[in-house]
């Protein structure tokens, strides 16, 4: 098998796009495509700031090396979620790799925001599977870092089989309210948050995995141990056996969702969401009085008083 | 395990519906759902002439068998495909199905039509996949015969496995020209079409299969030879994955892209699809001068005049 731009020997086949290449070429091939997202979906220019959420895995550190190299003014922004030996071992690769390359590094860490905060400890106090839990911390410690920062853009590394799972879930359960905000570039709907973009949306976990082989980026290879089980891996599973029967069924149906069917169903969802009030306690956009943050907080230092008071002394 | 309405012992569990029923229950609930979604969604009264497409598979005798006990004006309508012992058998089932139970049976033959128009003549013939050929001859008999016949409807008994498989393929392309077609009731677009309806849309192959076990109904349990690796059957083996995870999977993708989400799509689409010109030979609706069906009678024709003078003397 030849490299599809030099002739020489390929060393990757890309099925979905029938086509292979060495080395040299497909890291250009990689970086183009990263390239092509961001600026077809105009996501940011080189004149912004960008928080690029990094978890230490294979498409955040992947997608730091190519914005980066794009000559894009990229900080990191790694939160500790305290999930045991996974947390950890996903922080040190973060540190490790943003010391090695000299890239900037903001570090959030959960269990020093207060007691119980740690996903396993909010999960168990608040009996919330883990993966609500830690969406709920995730995003909010990522929309405050990203505004208390300064910062013009929230990055962050999903990538197409991330889409392509999340929109089928999506779509076996027409969740239009969901599709209506399935895009790879969110505008701000309130002056305290900032415009969110994905610009690996179109790229697939094989092709990023690829990449940071190449480019020997030591990554965690592990999935979250919570994530076993998940219905996305199902999703997941399901798209790969479509993705093989007919290479590119997954890059057709995230992109034309994109490009065709989503912007009918955004207008209406939007509009419904804008104008939230400030949480009273935090500043940051809230539905009610507090935000869902401050509100969980509440939650969990009640219930862990509670189970304090109700445990035998030790 | 019992029976959800009687609580004697149940003899069929319907995770989807987190129930199970005893032999004569689960034959009451088959019925009233095929009822409810004959009135939920006006496809017929009892007052209107229907025709049935009946295959001699599981379905549509199945669905036969309800719409006569329910009382409707049902004849069912046979289309002889030429597509060797399949053919053979399946006639002989329906010819036999109609027989013992004393239901009126038309027959249609496409062999009789004219040389060359079995299904696998005008597939070898005309270099298209079988179930092109076939979905093309079967259309237009099918509307020829319930217009020459006087009939109100055009019923067909695809099953929500049908319908899943055929909403994911069109979702994971995004043929939004397809979906604004899918639906359980379609109305002519012309006076020469009858309204189309698919009572049993909701209903799984499973239920549908039990249901005439349970009725002794002696149908053809092998699938079509030509449907062996058709893509329909990948999406089948998909959503069946995403149904064993979790039951309901299936009904709620289909109910709820019909209920919420199919109307917003069906205006346009329609409008491109009215007023179709009438074939200057048959007199069916045709989008040029001759209908499909005519101009594949010609192309068959053509070719097959080509292969005899091409040939050898014998």
């Amino acid at each position: 098998m030849k490299c599809k731009r030099c002739r020489e020997k390929a060393e990757v086949a890309l099925r979905a796009h029938n086509a292979a290449f060495c080395r040299p070429c497909y890291l250009g091939y990689f970086r183009r495509q990263v390239e092509r997202a961001i600026e077809g979906a105009r996501m940011f220019t080189k004149d912004e700031r960008l928080l690029l959420a990094v978890s230490g895995g294979k498409d955040s550190l992947a997608l730091w090396d190519v914005l980066a190299e794009l000559g894009y003014d990229v900080t990191g922004f790694y939160l500790a979620q305290g999930i045991g030996e996974y947390s950890a071992l996903s922080r040190t690769k973060v540190e490790a790799f943003a010391a090695t390359r000299g890239f900037r590094l903001e570090i959030g860490d959960l269990e020093q925001e207060g007691p119980g905060l740690a996903v396993p400890d909010v999960a168990r106090l608040t009996r919330r599977p883990s993966c609500s839990a830690c969406g709920t911390l995730k995003r909010y410690s990522f929309d405050r870092a990203a505004h208390a920062g300064g910062f013009d853009v929230l990055v962050t590394g999903h990538n197409l089989d991330d889409e392509a799972a999340r929109l089928l879930g999506n779509v076996l359960r027409w969740q239009t309210d969901h599709l209506a905000r399935q895009r790879p570039v969110l505008e701000p709907t309130h002056p305290k948050f900032v415009r969110k973009v994905k610009p690996l949306y179109l790229l697939s976990e094989y092709e990023t995995a690829v990449y940071a082989f190449m480019r020997g980026i030591d990554y965690v290879v592990d999935e979250c141990p919570n994530s076993v089980g998940a219905t996305q891996l199902v999703y997941k599973e399901a798209l790969n056996r479509l993705e093989a029967e007919s290479p590119g069924t997954k890059q057709s149906f995230v992109r034309e969702f994109v490009r065709r069917v989503q912007p009918a169903l955004a207008e209406p969802a939007i509009a419904e969401h804008t104008d939230p009030n400030a949480c009273v306690r935090c500043g940051m956009p809230a539905w009610g009085e507090l935000c869902g943050f401050c509100r969980l907080v509440d939650e969990v230092t009640t219930k862990r008083a509670r189970r304090t008071s109700a445990a035998p002394a030790a």
